[in-house]
């Protein structure tokens, strides 16, 4: 099968790390609350338990939203870091995911795609919280489709899938853009288009990411204007 | 229970009829096709389909997106016409719902909402449907929401809680907006509050539809512009 990227009419996009700055955001407002930590670690500590808290879910067969999980990670980082956040400070806590700030690139980039393609999230955010997300950070998406809507987390099939059916459209007529190669792989073997987006800081200032292009996606941007440009947009 | 419409967080909107003049478009683009047939009457008989079709749906325990059932409604009215028109055309005439035109006041008034509150779509019409509609009439949602989000057609209770349920608001925090007194009535039983839009002409110029106020109604507007300007947007 040969990519052509004149094929594609929908754009989905990974957002946590690809859109938007999750650990420069929650370091931030972990700093902005004094406590006895080292905020970006703290930041590193949340995220790390979410893999593996959504791939308890998904063997359980249950279904549970993001904002859910995040607290529960939340309440044992807080127990392993030893800090005692009373609740009405772990909620507001918790709902820093909504308040992610983008990449300076991305709502420039978003609007640039959007002129000539369907531009949406595929994210295992919640709905609520990337129509919170995108309402503070100025996304301007299409529409907001989340694992939410297929009730399963990436990188499960069906959501890859469910983009392609909600728009009825082939998979190779939808490219997924996302700034981890794990998650466009397993587009990639449902049979989507997929662009890689450098984010060497998603996990910090002091902590850079490998960048490097692999050929088998079918383009590789700098960032999501570089993308836009890419694609003529 | 007293409405009280400080408690409102999210208004979401019926879209066919309140947000977009489906008579009007599809009068118009049955008019282009040349066909032997009144368009306004065309348009209506189509339209009147759409309930016992989703009735009948919903009866069998069923799940049927709108295109759909458009596409099968669309060819039992062709033939009770006595039209006989090719598939890609049937294809094309059944995508007009994708391409329906705002009222002249809708997109203003979305926007200057959206400026406090959350304003999203409770529509039948599926998420593919809404989201061209959307790029095609510069509706600026905040969110695309759908019966498709919860596999039931309105006025089944899982839409209006549904909507509810996504943002973590109670039923008192949503307001539904809409030009038909079924659908508030519904919202309503669910605890929603209510806004009816005032939308005279929505089965065409030759059949002024009754507009005035009913009492249960949180607000009664004349526009959605005018129900911003009630809410101080």
């Amino acid at each position: 099968m040969t990519d052509n990227v004149n094929d594609i009419r929908i754009i989905a996009f990974d957002v946590f790390g690809t859109v938007v700055d999750w650990h420069g955001t929650v370091s931030r407002e972990v700093a902005g609350l004094d406590l006895e930590v080292d905020p970006g670690e703290f930041a590193l500590a949340w995220r790390a338990g979410y893999q593996p808290a959504m791939r308890e879910v998904m063997d359980r067969g249950e279904w549970v939203i993001l904002d859910d999980l995040h607290r529960r990670i939340l309440d044992r980082v807080l127990d392993d870091f030893g800090i005692d956040l009373p609740e009405a400070g772990r909620r507001h806590l918790n709902r820093v995911w909504h308040r992610l700030d983008p990449w300076p690139d991305s709502v420039e980039g978003l609007a640039r795609l959007a002129s000539k393609y369907i531009v949406c999230s595929l994210s295992n955010g919640n709905i609520g919280l990337l129509t919170e997300m995108a309402k503070h950070a100025g996304l301007p998406w299409d529409c907001i489709l989340s694992a939410e809507n297929f009730n399963r987390y990436k990188p499960h099939p069906d959501t890859y899938l469910g983009v392609a059916r909600t728009f009825d459209a082939l998979p190779a007529e939808v490219m997924l853009a996302a700034a981890h190669h794990s998650d466009l792989e397993a587009a990639r073997s449902c049979g989507l288009q997929t662009a890689y987006i450098e984010r060497p800081w998603e996990y910090g200032r002091h902590r850079a990411k490998k960048v490097a292009p692999w050929e088998a996606n079918t383009l590789h941007a700098k960032s999501i204007v570089d993308l836009a440009e890419q694609l003529g947009c």
